[in-house]
């Protein structure tokens, strides 16, 4: 089975985990992950999803943080701080250091980003095809106002620096409408046999991945089914703060909202959680299928019945 | 008194915290520094030398090692042979590397080197003026024989890697030739009242600095004595591997062949250690004023003495 995932960060990489354990080693997973989050520090290119995604999958993440390396030091940062040189805000450990590194080293040499981290992958064997969803610079924006000045900042200062506490009145995926899908992935999509939205942010990750020009129309015009599950439960991100850019783009922060958001051209099932049964009706109402299952990722085996539950959807959803 | 020291590496930077106790607080020491050993690694700029005179003054080198960070991790190199990226040989701490990430981000910005150079100092505050020899890049590289092919290397893979083990035919200071001296090096030389050539390598360190267009020219036609203290003891280097290069250059390890390698154009004083006090008259013999004092810098008063013999050489020169 050919399995696509549009993966952001922590909430994809630990729905991969379980849909790994989920499928026979026969199954091809291609995760296309999600490059808006992508930043330059210290002349160094960080792509943090990536990074959690090949991490998450690969035994090397910090568990509890659910980004960046286990066992980190953070010599290099604190000489940087020594240099006066920042940002400090943002924690980059010496292990990880050295991935963004090699990374930088090699699209200095040339190579696109789909190859780096093809190259990354080599050492870390995620199990899975890792593809980012392009290799051009994308960079997400948030509109915000600093300082009662209004001004358009890295999603990673509004998020990382700033906890996502500043209004957000837009979000703007810089580079993103002459941006072209990395080699493989409109492929990928194209031969799935299910394509899967992940409990990722809808709005910074998933959205970002599908304002990619094609991307968007290839799962939209997928043969396979795409099922997505809600980030959102209760009416509160699973994690993160995922509410805060569902305000900015106007879509109130439920389970059915977001799968209205993603729309039924775009859904052909649509997972919430049980405790968020009610919404089954509002969704379908809304012309896409829905189920209410577990969705906490708690720890891997409840990962891994959710991935079952997806994929069974999808089974469902193909011979409906 | 305004000094200027064109300086390599380990012994360059020795003497010069030997300088700096000899001299009072408003006494002015310029720092001519060699990057000819400069190398890319990892994509990042890493220039030995300067480093090595910039911690070495600024108290942040590791002593016994002589080059290199203090209280040093490597976890950024294990990291890098998990990836499989090398070289291996070339030992860059964690701390290190938080210096050339720094240096490579500002070049990268469009900084000279000598800008950034001074920006690396304004935290290290070495009580120097350090000034690499050009802003141009120029590489050193060692005609050698390996595997039975001749073949040009960097320095460093020359030094560091084979140990100076391997036949060395040639030493190429490449982009020498085309290079500019670094700004206020030309100016540092021509209102000196003293310049010292510390016992730093006669060929791939102060050899080097004086390849580049116009610093020959400069010392040599300096109103202020030049003196310089030999870096031979007893026919053999009093540490690295000297013999080797000098033997690439055919000239003799000994204190009065580096003598008169410089010339006595170059030189208005030579400093031999006093167990070499049977080479003063071959090298006076050679046009260069020589005497005999202490050369081995087995601690910083050691050192200091050294530097006061040098001064005080210096003006007896002046006045003769």
């Amino acid at each position: 089975m050919r399995i696509v995932v549009l993966a952001g960060g922590i909430g994809g990489a630990r729905f991969l985990r379980g849909l790994k354990q989920a499928v026979g080693p026969d199954s091809e997973i291609t995760v296309i992950g999600n490059t808006g989050d992508d930043i330059h520090l210290f002349g160094l290119k960080v792509c943090p999803d990536l990074d959690t995604v090949m991490y998450t999958l690969g035994g090397g993440i910090h568990e509890e943080q659910g980004w960046g390396r286990a066992d980190e030091s953070f010599s290099v940062k604190a000489e940087m701080k020594a240099y006066g040189v920042g940002p400090e805000w943002f924690g980059l450990g010496d292990k990880d250091f050295a991935t963004h590194i090699v990374r930088t080293q090699m699209l200095g040499a040339g190579y696109p980003l789909s190859a780096v981290t093809e190259a990354l992958c080599d050492r870390w064997q995620p199990g899975v095809r890792l593809l980012p969803m392009s290799d051009d610079r994308v960079e997400t924006h948030v509109l915000t106002d600093i300082d009662g000045e209004r001004k358009a900042v890295h999603f990673q200062e509004y998020w990382v620096r700033h906890h996502a506490t500043i209004p957000a009145h837009a979000i703007i995926p810089v580079g993103a409408e002459t941006a072209k899908p990395a080699p493989g992935v409109l492929e990928a999509i194209a031969e799935a046999d299910v394509v899967i939205l992940p409990p990722s942010n809808p709005v910074v990750s998933v959205g970002t991945i599908l304002a990619v020009p094609g991307i968007r129309r290839a799962v939209a015009q997928a043969a396979a089914p795409v099922i997505g599950l809600s980030p959102i439960i209760g009416g509160a991100p699973v994690r993160g703060m995922a509410d805060k850019v569902l305000e900015a783009v106007g879509v109130e922060t439920s389970a059915a909202a977001v799968a209205k958001h993603y729309g039924s051209d775009l859904l052909d099932g649509w997972l919430v959680d049980e405790s968020d049964a009610a919404a089954v009706a509002e969704v379908e109402a809304a012309g896409i299928p829905c189920r209410a299952v577990p969705l906490w990722m708690t720890d891997v085996d409840a990962t891994t019945a959710m991935a079952r539950a997806a994929l069974a959807f999808a089974e469902a959803v193909r011979t409906a």
